[in-house]
């Protein structure tokens, strides 16, 4: 059995995530189920790719990885079985799989149509239910891909946003804001390396890059090198996004200490 | 070994959810446990018996469905364990089972006072963890359930709020609001079909009836039937319940297009 | 393979608890994982031995509790897998076991030094990723706690504060909060029966002791043993934490109804 990992912005409260685990269990008694989040803002299908970006290298191969962040469910978009060299992918097509699908090696596309993979009767509203569990289900009792439905070739693809090289240096953007308020930036480690840069510069406020948190004394801001190999913004003991008062997306540029714009 | 769902008010900040997961390894240590949900919001029985009612049936035949939202803990109302045709289901008798019997064959009611199949020490407060976790996992494990307890005949129910046929249409109430906002009312779809309706009215708005969420432009109110067969109020890619502050108990009335009351 | 258990302050919005289980997967793919809790404040180092105390109890013999409360990530403090007659605990060396190992004999203490049961790379912010769930995995394998780094043998401790006899009574104060804001306290059981105390004084305010929550009538304040056998304040079916005002460190006294200080 393959193991399979759920991602949705479901959230904890309902029946949603337990009663996709039941689809489960029903098609594949033994199947593994892991959740990865359930946390994503309804329907912020970029904070849902950053967040499979981020993990699915960490599973063991052959993981079926669904996300069900879904705002345009029941409508004209479609659903899909993406399987690259190492992985299978379940979920929309609606962009929720572009920022893990960079560092993998496509082999195929097929959409979720094949009616013998849903469920018996399939709602307008709750398609990780009716579709996507049972096809990762399937997915898991090692039903190929290729049976779920028609081979397709495009998918909707959301472009990550690559740091700018500008003459003061070099800006980034910040991406994601973690439950600490660490923001996550755009800026790869090997970039922030190789640019000699010792100072973040966010609006009028300019931050140190050191090695850990712990570097600066406890409720001060400091760039670090996260776990996903990306320069964050935080703050010792603190919470960045609020104290700094960020929000994805906002600019930040890199330099040093003898910074003259 | 049976499946176990666990549903609780218990939250997931303390170590109550995962204390039960514990108690239920010990006493049957392959079972599968899959939460339905932990965030029932404190005591609302009402919430926890719908919530179990969408979501049981998922669940593979034999599944011994759990629910602890208990106000009266330590108190004087009894803990069950009702067998049904297809389900086990354990926790108090105060009417958290009412809305998922309602599609279930009754076969017997016992209450848990058999001292064998709970923890060595019961508490006054964590009847969850001394009682209900026990009496799952010694199902779980085979245990018949006439075994943890004298048979009883009568269970606390709570009423489903039936929909009522007025002059002008088919009234009905919000009875469940999820996640996302959208507003579950009791009207199930056979209603709404037969009725003709084109429309729903909440207080002074009415809102179109629809296929799915997609059918009215981003921000607009829909009305859709949902994943539970019942009509729900939304709004496209928003929150309905903020939006039209609309809460459990508030009325809706079914129209149509040339709607004069 | 030995169940692990995950207690951390990570919460569930983003990946941090799915990749653990990536990783734990990945090392002993049939290993049970059971969250205890994710929903530790950040950084809450006391929080999380109280937690981690009142739960460990009641998972099987061997279980490996994995704490991951862990605001130096990163710096100087040591990660350590300590080994006790009956469990296993995994985590930095912050203070976080404290309240649990009060209540077990210690075998051994290791440092998580050996790159052997760690990630290939090492990230400076997210070790519950990268050595304490490898380190937790491998032992749920079976590879003694010897092998995992250089032994050492002391651990920072952080000091339970026991009640005071004061002339007016046993002074204690509030421990803990939990989800349904329910004051526990450090007052055990014991000590409770033996006073004869049949008040609880908080500030200006005295709350009767009684057997259950439901002993007073609902909305009313009342003082129980609560499951972890320490005497806590609650409002029957309300949140004595709000109503009350009270926060963690807030004093209390016992005392009996003809009390005069």
């Amino acid at each position: 059995m393959k193991p399979i990992t759920l991602t949705t912005d479901f959230g904890l409260e309902d029946w949603f995530v337990g009663t996709m685990k039941g689809v489960i269990q029903k098609i594949a008694p033994n199947a593994l189920v892991i959740d990865l989040t359930h946390g994503i803002l309804p329907g912020d299908v970029r904070a849902g790719t950053f967040v499979l970006a981020a993990a699915y290298r960490y599973f063991p191969t052959g993981t079926i990885h669904t996300v069900v962040v879904d705002p345009g469910v029941g409508g004209e978009r479609a659903g899909v079985v993406i399987e690259t060299e190492n992985n299978f992918f379940v979920g929309p097509d609606n962009g929720v799989f572009s920022f893990a699908l960079r560092g993998e090696r496509l082999r195929s596309i097929h959409r979720l149509e094949n009616p013998r993979f849903q469920l018996a009767e399939v709602s307008r509203t709750f398609h990780g239910r009716d579709i996507f569990a049972p096809a990762a289900a399937h997915l898991s009792r090692g039903v190929p891909a290729g049976q779920l439905g028609p081979r397709v070739h495009d998918l909707l693809q959301l472009e990550w946003p690559e740091p700018v090289a500008i003459k003061s240096g070099l800006r980034g953007e910040v991406v994601y804001i973690d439950h600490f308020g660490n923001c996550i930036t755009n800026l790869p480690a090997s970039r922030v390396l190789t640019s000699g840069a010792t100072r973040v510069k966010i609006g009028a406020k300019s931050v140190p890059i050191h090695d850990c948190y712990s570097a600066v004394k406890p409720g001060k801001p400091v760039a670090v090198i996260g776990s996903t190999d990306l320069l964050e913004i935080a703050i010792n003991g603190g919470n960045a996004a609020k104290s700094l008062k960020l929000k994805a997306g906002a600019k930040i540029l890199l330099g040093t200490d003898d910074w003259h714009e």
